[in-house]
């Protein structure tokens, strides 16, 4: 019997082919008429994971997409990790911007070019495929092994919250890996230890019971729009500190070992504004670039109407005018303690002469923080060291991942992120791909990290 | 031969009719499709001043829609007048909300129900049903009259300022008297001794080059919104008083006089609240809601918009936000000096990160003020005391004329309101209607308005 890492050298070929198979598999999960494409991925994704060897393999309804689930518990005293990924995808519009049909995937020098391809069958096709290495060699696994693939992360895993509940004692494990997200760069590793929480709202203001004319009513009847400007202005100071009352009162302030992991990483701030194209940042004094996109709490107006919008000019007074906000969360805020904060700011600050209406809006996520030196986080920078030369840098994510504040609600695990997607690779845009090198990278790194995990217990 | 007054009530029923046929053109002139209507009704405006037995009658071209003038200038050593009138009308949509045709004049319990009834064929019929009724049966006009009816007001006289101005000679006067306009209640007349003028601009905020996912970017990358409603909230104080230098600079201060005149009006603020239905009114401080709807300079945002407006939650950080503002101006005030003074409080406050640009819009007007003691002024009110037994109110208006600030300039003659369009009439709204005691009234009135301005010389 061979060792795990001449075997997976030995498939290869075979698992690039599977693995095109998978990508044919157009399982948009946004699309109703998809529906039953996203049930065939479960499928494939089912035979594929029995095939490896794992046990007790099953297509759970959840509600909606249906995911599904193995495990391999073979390994008494040692830890029990969950494994997650997502076989769903993204839309494909605009079609008319991809290089080929989306779900026929083309390999162009080394790399897969599909729907999906990065995020994130790429992702959670790596560790099905060192389990079957490691089964195939080795006859077991070095730890309890179980499978978490859902069919809804591109949607806000709308039903995997209570699904997960309903199921702890299946799902019990003492960490979750994800196989969804990326590294730093092709040459340097990284481990996520936090995601921002979100919570949303609108605000509706609203004046005279329709539009007036700006001559006959201007200067004597309160005008919605600058009503609005006055509360959103309001909302933040001039260097861009948030000026709601109590916005920060829950945020656990970074520690002095947070902010050097932060400052150790390779951040060009002068690329990245040239990248953007921006003459200047801008926001909280005190805290670095990075910290305030990493670890500091935010408010943003996504979207403002009212009034007229067209061409020329059109001489109203509007009766009406709109904003939509979305703040991210940090340790240890909640979503519901600051929409109820932007809520008493809003009706405390407007103006007479408007009625004014905040709207909390459902899409929320708790933030998401987890120690520096989890056990987890130690066996994947072991694997790092082996796989890069370097040791990872610690990051946080300004975005939003609601299925690790699930799991940690839910099974009181915290997850690790150990997957290999990069940051050029087009995952929700067209030409998505994914390198086969990651692909290659992320079966020996997922073996590697179940034996270093064995040797943490 | 009989007296004019007799004339006109023999006549009336056949006015009626010809104001019908009148109303049956459908001279929209904001829509290309209906220009051979707006001739259409140049035509018969032209053909109905010549049966009324004005001379000169011609159609000229003014670049734009045609217009009518005429003239009769037999009273040596009397004032000359010009009297001011359009022939065409607003477009008519919603089609859905007339309940009949807008262009099928309908007569229901004393009024005639079509588009441009009010606004202004009625108006503009009455002086010249006046003039036929003083010729037919006095043989002349007791002072010299010009009729000036245009084709355009409706969408703002594009053409008639140059117009005018190379057709000085033609259209030189002691004053204007226009026929477009109303009086304060059906028992209660009024003058109107000013317009405001206006300016427009519209304020465009770029950020980065493309929209940012906002967990992302935010709080570290400038969000155009919050800039837009920074730069919005900066414009006025919280009580409604504008904040940009220079604003107030050259505005002409009311009087005791203006003041008292104004007070004189009888304002109901509980019911104007009412019919509103705002809980407060809101403006400048230090002057009542009549005076800072009449004789303040105003600042409005008419429409603002930037960044997701659909339903439910986009985490998007937007590139691009718009605001579009029109001043109303008193007198001294310039359109561009004011634009020129909001552009440097624009380029003054904008927040580090973004890029703005403050657009001048076309849409300005002079703002127009006319004196108290104008010999027109003195006939209009002595005609009021006959037909009304009342004192007119001197009112002003927020609404911005630029033909008054036209006539101004160009022949350094001021323009007297006489008009007797109501509020409730509709116009630039569906079932418009016109009283057919206001076209009988609008016809004694002008005959008496001639006779009374021959005595004042």
């Amino acid at each position: 019997m061979s060792d795990w890492k001449t075997y997976l050298d030995r498939e290869q070929p075979r698992f690039v082919e599977e693995f095109l198979d998978f990508c044919r598999i157009p399982s948009i999960s946004s699309l109703p008429e998809h529906a039953e494409e996203v049930r065939r991925a479960a499928r494939w994704v089912a035979d594929r994971v029995a095939a490896a060897g794992m046990e007790h393999v099953e297509i759970l309804e959840t509600g909606g997409h249906p995911m599904v689930t193995a495990d391999y518990l073979h390994a008494p005293g040692k830890p029990t990790v969950l494994i997650y990924g997502h076989f769903d995808t993204q839309p494909v519009d605009p079609l008319s911007l991809w290089d080929a049909e989306p779900f026929d995937p083309q390999v162009r020098e080394g790399r897969v070019y599909a729907r999906g391809a990065s995020d994130d069958k790429g992702g959670m096709f790596a560790p099905i495929l060192a389990v079957e290495a490691l089964l195939a060699t080795e006859g077991t696994l070095p730890v309890n092994v179980k499978f978490f693939f859902e069919g809804q992360e591109e949607i806000g895993s709308p039903t995997m919250g209570p699904f997960v509940t309903a199921n702890r004692e299946r799902f019990a494990c003492d960490m979750v890996i994800s196989a969804d997200g990326g590294q730093w760069a092709e040459d340097q590793p990284s481990l996520a230890l936090a995601f921002k929480g979100l919570c949303a709202v609108q605000i509706d203001v609203e004046g005279a019971y329709r539009d007036l004319h700006s001559g006959m009513y201007g200067g004597v009847v309160a005008n919605p729009i600058h009503a609005l400007a006055h509360i959103l202005a309001s909302m933040r100071d001039a260097d861009g500190k948030i000026t709601i009352d109590g916005f920060y009162d829950d945020v656990r302030d970074l520690t002095g070992d947070d902010r050097a992991r932060i400052a150790a990483v390779d951040f060009d701030e002068a690329r990245y504004m040239r990248d953007l194209q921006v003459d200047a940042l801008y926001g909280e004094p005190g805290y670095t670039t990075l910290e305030r996109a990493w670890a500091r709490p935010t408010l943003e107006v996504n979207g403002i109407w009212g009034g007229f919008q067209g061409d020329g000019v059109k001489t109203v007074l509007p009766n009406e005018a709109h904003a939509k906000i979305t703040c991210r969360l940090v340790a240890n805020q909640t979503p519901a303690t600051i929409a109820d904060a932007i809520e008493a700011h809003v009706q405390r600050v407007a103006p007479p002469g408007v009625r004014v209406a905040v709207e909390k809006l459902a899409n929320s996520a708790m933030p998401y923080e987890m120690p520096f030196d989890h056990p987890g986080n130690a066996a994947a920078a072991a694997v790092h060291r082996k796989l890069y030369g370097k040791e990872p840098y610690f990051v946080r994510v300004g975005g939003s991942i609601p299925v690790v504040g699930m799991f940690q609600e839910a099974l009181g695990a915290y997850t690790v992120g150990f997957a290999f997607g990069l940051a050029d690779e087009n995952i929700h845009a067209p030409n998505e791909f994914y390198r086969l090198s990651s692909l290659r990278r992320g079966q020996e790194a997922y073996a590697l990290l179940l034996h270093e995990l064995a040797t943490q217990s």
